[in-house]
Order: C-alpha cells, then structure tokens, then sequence
C-alpha cells in the first residue's frame, strides 16, 4: 500500500477546515497510508514575504525526499481535470516512487527556488484559495482520484 | 446594496460545510444582502438521472428572474481567476441587474436544457467538486471578490 504524505504550512486554524480535514483523512486511508507534517510557519508579524518564503522553504528543503514523488500544490501550476488528476497518479505509481509527497505552501505561498525542486507543480483552481481551502480540496481529490482509480461509486 | 442569492439543490448535509457556509455567510453579509434557498432535490432512489435533472430543472425555472444575473455554477462553464471573478462582479454590476442568482446544481448537475437559462456558466475549478462543496468554494470566492473590489487585506 503506498504512502502519500500532505505537508501544510502553519496549523489549520478554521475548525470547519478541521472537520473536513478528518472525514477525508478517514476516507483516504481505506486506500492507503496517510500522514499529515505541519511545518510551524514562518514569523509574519517582522520581515518581508520573501524572507518568510525563504524561512519555509528551508523547512520544506529538509522534508523533500528523492524516492518520493514531489508534488507543490501552486497557482502556477498544471490544472486538470479529477480524472487526468487519477491518471496521473496512476502514472506516477507506476514510476517506482515509493511514495508521493504534496507539498501546501504558507499564507504567502513558495519561493521561486523552492519550486524548483519539484517534480511536479499541480494547481486545484485558477482562483486563489486559502491555504487551509486547498489542504481540504486536496484530500478531496486524492480521495475521489482513489474512486476513480477503483471504478467506486463516488464519483460521477 | 445589492442582492446576491445563491440557490442549491438538496440540503447542506455534511457538518463541516454547513460551519463553513456559516461562517462565509457572515463575512459576505457586511458586503451585501445575502440569500440562501434551498430546493428539494429529486427521488434518486427511482427513475433516471434524466428525469432527476428535468424534475429539478423546473424548479430551477421558477426561480429564475430576468432582472437578475443568472449564473450557474457548472463544469463546462468558464474558468477565471479571482481577479478575473471580481472584474465579472463589477461589469455585471454596471448593467443593471438588480442582483446575483448562483445556482449550483444537483448531485447530478443540471440539464442541457436548463443550462440554456443561464447568463453565464462559472467553473470554480476544472476538476470536479461535490455539490456540497461548491457550495463552499463559491461562497469564499464572492467574499474574496468583495474584497478585491474593495482593495481590502483578505486576498493576497
């Protein structure tokens, strides 16, 4: 069974984010081992946005691993549709990662630099979403790219 | 102060969306006079998804107001950034209509037919979302456009 990895930036303040968070944290994990990293954010209240970008993205540097596949969830991103998002995957699975990695950026998103070092950069929406929105959407859409991949009833 | 409703087939079921719609109902509400209705969804449990679509289509009809924007919130329609939404807002908002009709459709979305009602299609995203959670994502992006509109500190 493989292993996908969420790490967010900064705790999921909205306790309806939270809910949501859990239901899908139990859905996902019937297809799979799940493990949620919060990376303590950076300091907004002194400094600039660069230098909160750069203060996250060595954090970020630290938690990216090789032998899984690297996913930013980023504006600038790929955009695709759920079932291109469970081809892909399927792709992905197929490539000999031992796992996958997404990767949500802070209140002010990534460095340039940091982007640089991943495999993939996969967008959930042109419009701008909170951080703590696109943790939510992302389970979602590993969730539902699960039931795709299974041919299961939730998606249509 | 203008009048936005946004009008959903089948209640709100799942817990942390109804908190979440909560909470996004307040904010937008120091903007404008908001109104949520909701219709009854279709029998699923018998007949077809055509007939559910058509059933709920008409109730759709009745509902649709000529001196109103009518946008549907749909897969097919256009994908924009949030910047982009808030640019609509405005220039819908100089035409004259006396206010905002999102409809977001059923658990099986709307019929080709009713769809042809519609001022304008709006894809939130070009991956597909449960109805519930539209519901969630449209209500951040109109609180967000307000707050382009308004030059305030929420969109960054």
């Amino acid at each position: 069974m493989r292993k996908i990895r969420i790490i967010c930036i900064g705790k999921t303040q909205e306790k309806f984010i939270k809910s949501g968070l859990d239901l899908y944290d139990k859905k996902v994990k019937r297809y799979c081992n799940l493990e949620w990293i919060i990376i303590k954010a950076a300091n907004y209240t002194s400094g600039n946005i660069q230098q909160w970008q750069e203060h996250e993205a060595e954090k970020i540097g630290k938690l990216i691993q090789s032998r899984n596949m690297t996913i930013f969830c980023d504006e600038s991103g790929h955009q695709m549709s759920s079932i291109n998002m469970a081809d892909k995957f399927t792709n992905w699975a197929n490539k000999g990662y031992s796992g996958f990695d997404f990767f949500i950026g802070g209140a002010f998103g990534f460095s340039e630099e940091i982007k640089k070092k991943a495999n993939y950069l996969l967008s959930l929406s042109p419009m701008t979403l909170t951080h703590q929105m696109i943790r939510l959407l992302l389970v979602e859409q590993i969730y539902r790219s699960f039931t795709i991949i299974r041919k299961e009833k939730y998606h249509h």
